[in-house]
């Protein structure tokens, strides 16, 4: 199909899609003439996952790095998720000390050589940041996130499609990135109706108004 | 102290600091003449909060609501974590049939009037960017996420601290923010860990090399 009609069937524009394909996140067309290329199903599906990526706030940068990853895939699995990881997790300034991320996640199992220096580093920024908005994680809620987290990413291993390369790919690569904002989306439910057993709502009977004061939140907006 | 002075404290550059006060982030300090103000402690920390929300991605907008919820707290702490969320959670556009969402979420514990829409929405919002992708949760990974999550949010409102209305405050509202680079830097680490355990490495004693092929992907960057 021409590049009108990859807009047509994808819906994204064709200025959009010349800039995807400037920016290397879709391969070419095959040149027709020196100023026409076909696409086919096969751009329409990447094109599906660049808008996808972008939608979830992975920048154009980290977006190349995903679609590389997803076209160049590492034959080991175990390389594969460190590769998507690298793809989307800023690199951090200099050099950092990981002796208190390694104390940290110990109850994940982690030992030297386990999983690589990025993501461990990754954890310290996410660390450094909270404190230095002077925020600490209670005690007794470290180990529950920990935990929660180490049984999410089992399951999520534990999916890992092993019938060929390309979907364990797909399913790597994507999975990192795209479930993020469902899970934060998750977290906030739940954090809602956890408050709400809490501090009373129209589950604790004390408060008789269907949606309760968080409506008048919503409808501010 | 004189907004010099201010940056001096806090690392922030004067430049910085006047966009901020010109965003409506930062409160104007106390004028002492026409071209001069004075700041104080509080500057310092509100500036420490700032800098950490835009570290953690949260635009300036939403940061502008962040610092809105934590300088005029609704009274109820149901409301603040619907203040919370409302101003990091993207508005979404047009109606949205939350039945799915509502269904999705009943393992929650979610009932009518329990949690506010604009939460729900984003968890649609969430589900449209993996749908448009192509990418679905396998069945048994989703309850997953929902027990786990459901475990974090009740052990988080458990530490909502009640000695005073301003420490609730700065709980939720940065607790909810702040907290959530932390959570997927470690999902990171326990789905490396994971891919250990079920495809082999150091810990499987496959892979006799330190960091095995993970090592290389971190070294490329």
């Amino acid at each position: 199909m021409r590049i009108s009609e990859l807009a047509k069937t994808t819906g994204v524009p064709v200025a959009t899609i010349k800039y995807y394909l400037r920016e290397g996140l879709l391969p070419e067309g095959e040149r027709t003439s020196p100023t026409q290329a076909v696409y086919d199903e096969r751009h329409a599906e990447r094109l599906r996952v660049i808008r996808a990526l972008i939608a979830s706030g992975v920048s154009i940068a980290e977006s190349r790095r995903v679609v590389a990853a997803l076209d160049a895939p590492p034959e080991n699995p175990l390389d594969l998720l460190g590769a998507a990881h690298a793809a989307v997790t800023p690199a951090a300034d200099g050099p950092v000390d990981l002796t208190a991320v390694q104390d940290l996640v110990a109850p994940l199992g982690w030992r030297p050589g386990l999983c690589d220096d990025t993501v461990l580093r990754g954890v310290a920024t996410a660390l450094a940041g909270l404190e230095s908005a002077g925020f600490s994680v209670p005690a007794g809620v470290m180990p529950v996130y920990l935990s929660a987290l180490r049984d999410i990413a089992r399951a999520e291993i534990a999916g890992v499609p092993t019938d060929s390369i390309e979907s364990a790919v797909r399913y790597v690569v994507l999975g990192t990135v795209l479930v993020e904002p469902l899970l934060l989306a998750l977290r906030r439910v739940a954090e809602q109706i956890a408050s709400a057993e809490r501090f009373g709502g129209p589950a604790a009977g004390q408060n008789e108004q269907p949606g309760g004061g968080s409506a008048a939140v919503a409808g501010e907006r």
